[in-house]
């Protein structure tokens, strides 16, 4: 881009309320995050566009959303549920019924601009507490109403979707408040429908808000942070940013309570027990088959910002990048909070992208850190100060006997600063037809090659596609790997390509989802992956608590039949 | 004790084969570590007795085991495990049903040393592979017979007691070698039956058995590690000594293969996956009631015992100790391994028992760490030879600041010597009609003092018994609590007073079990513990598993009927 003359035009209006696009668009309606010229550029380059193809955009979504379809549910029915909530918390209107049954899956906002409208719920109901929920569930269940959950509706695979209408149950609208902070245990207990931004900064602020000596952090730090839920990163096994030092959402929750069709409980408050198959541990990740979670107790950590180190390296090669990064996740020194490697492709592209200065990268080519074969490195230590001290020398140590060069913080900061805003892009790119999604897979290390190259060859495949692929999350046992596709296609192409990307995530030994869910985009792949004995023991649990399916059914999970998306 | 002449005739002969005695003994047969004379003194002093009492022993056992029982099965049943297994592989002897009904539960053993035999096998049957196992569990599902694993036979709960008869499946015979170590993943994958020292030894010369090019560590070292096998270390929940840093059972558990009546399973090989509720962590703790555990991929660690950094210190008061323990825990600079803090009557016992020179003594009180306050710890620090010194360093600091004194690595060294050979004085003590037992739980840090205050205030409101507890294996949000009482009491009266102290340690905030498991001797306070919706979740799981009921049948973990101990 030579001008400023030829930039797109970019939306900048905040979605008009009651709009497909007010559904549709990620995060804050007044903000917003342009694709820069180098994105623009590349895009002209990869994908054959010319400025006309910026001229012009389509399925914006500005229409209102208009349902004309009456609720499956009998005015006895709504009037009960009000008599629960109350009246002002019940309602039937056309654009939330549709805003509280989409989520953030591409197929879903892809089809809101156009302003298809799949399966919607019957009735919207915010819960004030967890007593209204459990008269809900009670009642839903004598009644057999469906009930699905929405409580930040960032999910990327349909996991909002109540295919079979009824209620959906917005946790986030009154069930958003940290209940306590014990200190001694070093636990909060919290509503599920609190937003992660809202959690964290309770408690960075404890010593204010509940009289606590220390500030603590929560840790789970997910690119849908501030979009998403304390509930929601439970009940979807969600994985934060920094879950190398952390841990993944699944090791953060200490207790929880829920509701279920058959009762209610709580598991105990206990840092560790053998007292049979535990419970605690059976209910995360059920995304809201079994019933509701109504309250959780999380784990926190002390909060010292003041001592995070932060690293950047550019490696030769991706394969020194991943020996390295075994060696130290390996080598039992401790553990760097965030923790990025990014393949060639994603090395150069964010190189152009988000800049670097020519010379530098004239540097690194006389190096001998070729692009198309360099990977970059980043990440930071968080923790005690001589921890993290040395957590990041050993860091540097292990990168430099892999041929790294240390780029020191600066590259980390700057990812830092865009960590959650990059969502923000797709409206942009949607606007002029391109689309760009991402799936991800847990992978041992001995898997890690195979699938690296397996799913790339396969986008590959298709002239004109992005790839860009990094690895975070990392284990002594291996790591994840995160797939990021960019291409010109639409939608019946989309969801073709998806399901062939798919198939090879699977067929290249990785898992169907490290963190993103199941939901029901991945539901048909279920049986194939885990197998059928450990599908038959989801079921059981499924008969279990919700003998009539009232909780989230239509596929959620594959644990009752999948129904065609489209 | 003034003279050698005074020492009890401790028993130093190995049992007799075939008797009652060689069932109930500890360990190697002709391994014996007998109580100190300060032992004996403090027996003499707390339980009053005189040199006459320890001049007669009781109920040696020495009677050969007969039992008088025939087999329960059919000729034709047994011919058909015959024909499964080989002939070989099945004995219906007397001393083997006795031996491989039998583990080590203070109430077993003192039954067997008067003769007395409860529930036991109608026939031991001993799978020399996982195929054999699949036959003998389709076969005796058809037949209802149950089956019931015994590996190590180290339970203290009565866990391979077949209280409804049947098959007891041996799985240490055969089944118990290391199959494979994956150094890219530092994985390895072993059968159940494999014993501790042998799995240890196999890992720590992983060069030389499989050419790796590190030496591995289980990083797995219970007090029963000489004679508990990695199947029964997963399938009870069990904890080692050093789990502060390489976690529990639970954690170190990759992935694992199970056989049982609905069908055979593998969990897949991932480090983390978000694809519902996991199946490999539902199994852990089965305690055989759902299927049998025929292959289990552990997560290792690298072994580099010269890094190793030993402390001990002494505290002025048990709350200092647990402050500073919490502190430790909580402040994110990396984790000691071996772990311990033990309260005032351990402590002072400790040092009179295992010696601490008199003026050493005189030192410490009048530096103020008086007796029956003061508190000793003790632990190591595994891993990388700057992260051991980083946390040695941090922990002794802390340590300094909570006002206690170094006593550098020499205790931490003496207990090691000890770590498993402990048991062993049991035979001694019970010789003499001195009862030996512990009890653990796990417990938050804010009901920590008043779990030991409140089991504590129980077990010394009987005169003449002595009550040690420690705090071993922590966690940011708590720890385990272990008690060991000791006493010279019957049978009747020990199983009451046993049944006392549970109640007290659930009524006083401790979980049923830490590391112990549940078996059949805490199975009667599952339901009130856990609650009927937890517990009804476990039995909806058993059903699935094992419609008929053939699985370890006869109340372990609560899941069917309970019947009478005695």
């Amino acid at each position: 881009m030579k001008s400023k003359e030829c930039r797109p035009d970019w939306s900048e209006q905040a979605p008009a309320p009651g709009t497909f696009r007010a559904i549709a668009k990620y995060g804050d309606p007044h903000h917003f995050k342009h694709p820069s010229d180098a994105w623009v550029k590349m895009m002209k380059d990869e994908f054959h566009m010319s400025d006309a193809d910026f001229a012009v955009k389509r399925n914006e979504g500005h229409d209102p959303v208009v349902l004309n379809r009456a609720p499956a549910l009998n005015p006895e029915q709504v009037g009960a549920l009000a008599a629960i909530v109350g009246k002002e918390n019940v309602t039937l209107d056309d654009y939330s019924r549709v805003k509280y049954s989409s989520a953030k899956t591409s197929e879903e906002i892809l089809e809101l601009r156009q302003g298809i409208i799949r399966e919607v719920a019957d009735v919207v109901v915010h819960p004030r507490d967890k007593h209204d929920v459990q008269k809900i569930v009670q009642y839903c269940d004598t009644e057999c109403i469906p009930v699905t959950v929405y409580s930040g509706g960032s999910s990327c695979n349909f996991g909002c979707r109540p295919y079979k209408g009824g209620v959906s149950l917005v946790m986030s609208t009154h069930m958003n408040k940290l209940l306590d902070v014990n200190e001694l245990n070093q636990v909060a207990r919290v509503q599920p429908g609190m937003f992660g931004p809202a959690y964290e900064e309770a408690l960075n602020n404890a010593p204010e808000r509940f009289g606590s000596r220390r500030r603590y952090t929560c840790g789970h730090f997910p690119q849908s942070f501030e979009y998403s839920t304390v509930g929601g990163w439970v009940s979807t096994l969600g994985s934060g940013q920094a879950s190398t030092y952390y841990g993944d959402a699944y090791d953060i929750v200490f207790s929880q309570e829920y509701v279920t069709p058959v009762g209610n409980f709580k598991t105990l408050d206990y840092p560790a027990t053998a007292t049979g198959p535990k419970v605690n541990d059976i209910m995360k990740g059920s995304e809201g088959t079994f019933g509701i979670l109504v309250e959780v107790t999380m784990k926190i950590f002390r909060y010292m910002p003041e001592n995070r180190q932060r690293f950047s390296f550019m490696y030769p090669t991706w394969e020194a990048a991943v020996d390295a990064s075994r060696e130290i996740m390996q080598s039992e020194f401790g553990r760097p909070a965030i923790y990025r490697i990014s393949d060639p492709e994603e090395t150069d592209r964010g190189l152009k992208l988000y800049g670097m200065p020519g010379f530098a990268d004239a540097l690194l080519s006389i190096k001998g850190f070729k692009p198309m074969r360099r990977c970059l490195c980043l990440g930071n230590v968080e923790g005690d100060r001589d921890y993290t001290r040395l957590v990041a020398r050993k860091i540097r140590r292990i990168a430099r006997n892999h041929g790294a060069i240390y780029l020191a913080g600066y590259v980390a900061r700057k990812w830092e600063h865009t960590r959650y805003t990059e969502p923000y892009m797709r409206e942009d790119l949607n606007d002029f037809g391109v689309l760009i999604d991402t799936l991800e897979a847990g992978v041992t290390w001995e898997n890690l090659h195979r699938l690296h190259q397996g799913v790339r060859a396969y986008i590959k495949s298709r002239p004109g596609t992005i790839c860009m692929t990094h690895a975070s999350h990392f284990y002594p046992q291996g790591t994840n790997l995160y797939f990021i596709f960019i291409a010109r296609m639409d939608l019946d192409e989309y969801v073709a390509f998806q399901s062939g990307i798919i198939d090879q995530m699977v067929k290249y030994g990785g898992t169907l989802s490290h963190h993103h869910g199941v939901g029901r985009l991945l539901a048909p792949w279920m049986e194939s992956h885990l197998g059928k004995q450990q599908m038959a023991v989801l079921r059981a649990l499924k008969r279990h608590f919700d003998p009539h399916n009232i909780m989230n059914p239509g596929g959620q999970l594959g644990l009752d039949e999948i129904p065609a998306r489209r």
